[in-house]
């Protein structure tokens, strides 16, 4: 059984739905799932620390990075999170497992593309495998389920109208679809690697 | 009057729909817009050459680049283009001449910000001047015009979905009118710089 | 006269003395250079907040944003900066200022392209011209000055084995001269952007 | 045994003797190595064909793909490739293979990650697997050899001054090195991948 790590941060509520869709996916594939998610009070005079959870990203057979695009990047708060594996990355403990990302905006293409692309910069500095999405856009197969229905390859993307944040966020269920399936990827392909 | 020069490569129609576009913004604005298409027959054994088309882009005080987005990128035939004006670059010609671009693809994201992102990548090359996307998406700011729908900043995004090419193609008039009013932006921003 | 804003992050030092050298040729083109450097105490629970300096920004001609390349990005404490800005974007508070970037780290090309192209996309969502580096690289016109040695477009890089830190923190010289010439390119623009 | 294929173009040479000494890498590890270079002359009117090429990238285990850097991005001959394999990418014919990339240009950095980039978002589309480079940059680490002496991540950088193509073309020692390693590598995980 494959351990896959989920870290993300989320503001508004959306990135958190896709991060509990995609560990029902590894889940359903029958692999352990957690979710584990950055806060703000989390970082101190501009550094984040919190060592059991990075405990946690150095046992996980892989790790899924998920931010919302804020400026079209990932949250500072992410990238406070990620400057502080550095120490990590130095020692490449992360090397050779799995990688993957999401993100979520309020705009149908936005800058989300580029914020997926940062976070496969960032796991090559670890020497991790990126795993791209396995759906090709529902429209293009004939299907009308909405499975990657914005058209995203180097990661799952989730889009949602302004407002309705917090406790009453809402995934579209055609993205949410999109994440459960690739969380079943993931651990599959974590399973394959070994 | 400054002179705006509108360089693009189309296959389906739907590039060629946004290139008109814009250059009708240029004219509502009282300047000269020039559409210069690139096609397969000026590639020869791999290399592009139009000396006329390359001698109207050195006199422009604008270059507009556009290109459909294929496999996440420029259209090959563009990229042809492209190294072609290494010879430009090399002798800096286009230097601080204003620049800007625009892409098109099927999928609502897709990979269209790469596409401008590489764009504008080229265009720091020639050491031009970038210039972005004027409007918010509407829906922001509670228009309902569909201008910016797409939420692109860097350079302008037209979508449709598959199918209907070439005379039969169609341009999203949320598209169209974002199309225009770059056009617009582009001609008064060439003046003003001067 | 011009105001140019040098917002940035440093924490060994080398970012710092290129944000002054690239005062140093606002200065020396007879505009005004602003230094802003961004903090980590300036983060509360994860945002970052400064109206004092947020206030100089919005009043400046041009704004350059600086910050080293950490895991391929800029420094969790600037992305911090960047996502309180979206106040400013919003409302469209620097649309039309001239922008520009500049990075460091300690490889000669490590990920600092990625950096300066995050630069750039913020600047698009902020509806900025994107000034890019006027200088070839000093070894293809013939010069041994070291000007723009690492080959960057789309902003200064900067670059330094690792060690010596703060204090003793130093700039290779052409890296220091290309911050210099890029100034002034910096100031002119601004003005005669108007 | 596993089949990597290495598919590249090459104007100057250099980037033809990286992808020699990447084949290397794959013989010494046990696996076949398949160098398939792309040519201007098998683009007629735009478009590049070679049905016996691409039937053997569908039958490889990897694909590496490699380009010399020209204006930011691939060269247009193997953006011509790319755009052919749509065929493959709509079937989804490479879906699960490893994927690699590497370029090469005459500046320190210059664009080069932005081609690696695009390599990337390439395979994405065809949902593949992609491997970044394994080995730190030697100076981290205490060595001299020059390996991954560039600090490049999501594939291998290759650097020579302007001057001497063709058949004087020379590959830097330690870049060639980096090649090599990263050819085993890419043959072992393909192994492991199964």
């Amino acid at each position: 059984m494959s351990a896959i790590a989920i870290v993300y941060f989320s503001a508004s509520g959306h990135t958190h739905l896709m991060a509990e869709a995609i560990a029902v996916g590894v889940q359903q594939a029958g692999h352990k799932a957690e979710l584990l998610r950055i806060t703000g009070d989390q970082i101190t005079d501009g550094r984040w620390q919190d060592n059991a959870m990075m405990a946690t990203l150095t046992a996980a057979d892989g790790i899924v990075f998920g931010s919302p695009t804020y400026m079209g990047g990932v949250a500072g708060q992410f990238k406070a999170f990620i400057d502080a594996a550095s120490e990590a990355w130095f020692a490449q403990l992360w090397k050779d497992k799995i990688a993957a990302g999401f993100t979520h905006s309020s705009s149908l293409s936005g800058d989300k593309q580029g914020t997926l692309i940062y976070l496969a910069v960032n796991a090559a500095q670890h020497a991790m495998l990126w795993l791209n999405v396995g759906d090709m856009p529902s429209q293009y197969v004939g299907k009308d389920d909405g499975v990657n229905r914005l058209g995203s390859f180097m990661g799952v993307m989730g889009q949602s109208p302004l407002a309705m944040d917090g406790a009453d966020a809402q995934l579209d269920a055609g993205d949410r679809l999109t994440c459960v399936n690739f969380g079943q990827r993931l651990a599959e392909a974590a399973e394959r690697w070994g």
